[in-house]
């Protein structure tokens, strides 16, 4: 524990991803107390036009 | 707010997914007052092999 | 299929949850030609407090 | 009903998957009295490096 | 890894959720490999009126 | 734009809370480069007897 789900538009690149990862983690221990070695974050990179926003597909921005 | 996920069988068309993204979001700003350009729905499309359904994959159906 | 998941700020009425499962049951029918008696919706109702936009709790806005 | 949501490494073969998906449907049948027709077991195959454990994307290990 | 979340309708017995807690993760060790000390299985118990099928809240049928 | 699931334990402060999501929205836009504005941070609170690791409840632990 904990589970992290993150859900942002596909783009980035596997250096953001492992700074993200890093900082969720260092987040959760040090605030929530949780374990470190249990704490997973999952990236769901999603393409722009599979994510709407305001009722608009972002590819159509 | 709010956020909505759609998991799909993949195959749709991104015309399919727009008109989604706006009936969706139309039902949530009519129905439970939401703040229009704070509506999020991101739809997951879900490869026939990836979905189970009565314990048989839909690509064995 | 499909599977949709609604997440969206606890106090909505029983009657509002009636007619967003049904508005959002109907658009994956008529739009993604989806059987209409495997069309799931679940709504996740979350406390202000469990709720972050722009790096606040909802429940201190 | 219910809907099960696996998350897991990319890489399992469709034998496995379709191995999945029949045992986690028996267990809610045999245990959770579902209605076989109604179970949905939904795979989602997460890259190496959009999965972050201990602080650590899987594919950095 | 793997993670899993099972969502049902509320009303399981702690012994139900325990069972399929072990058999799940039975499955995934078993058939996917997984480590057993990393298997996450997250149960969300969805009120009747907080699920739709076919239109229809669970409360309503 | 993005939006953040945490899965954890039942039992935290609000004042935890309020933490994860400065600190989570925080390395998104730091990290992401993500409109702080848009990013959504849900907490979903899970009791010990709806969590299963290793194949047994936590609250069995």
């Amino acid at each position: 524990m904990p589970v992290v789900q993150v859900h942002l538009k596909a783009g980035r690149t596997v250096e953001q991803k492992r700074q993200l990862v890093e900082r969720i983690t260092d987040s959760l221990v040090e605030i929530a107390g949780a374990n470190r070695e249990r704490v997973h974050v999952i990236i769901d990179e999603v393409p722009g036009d599979n994510w709407g926003r305001a009722g608009r597909l972002l590819s159509d921005d």
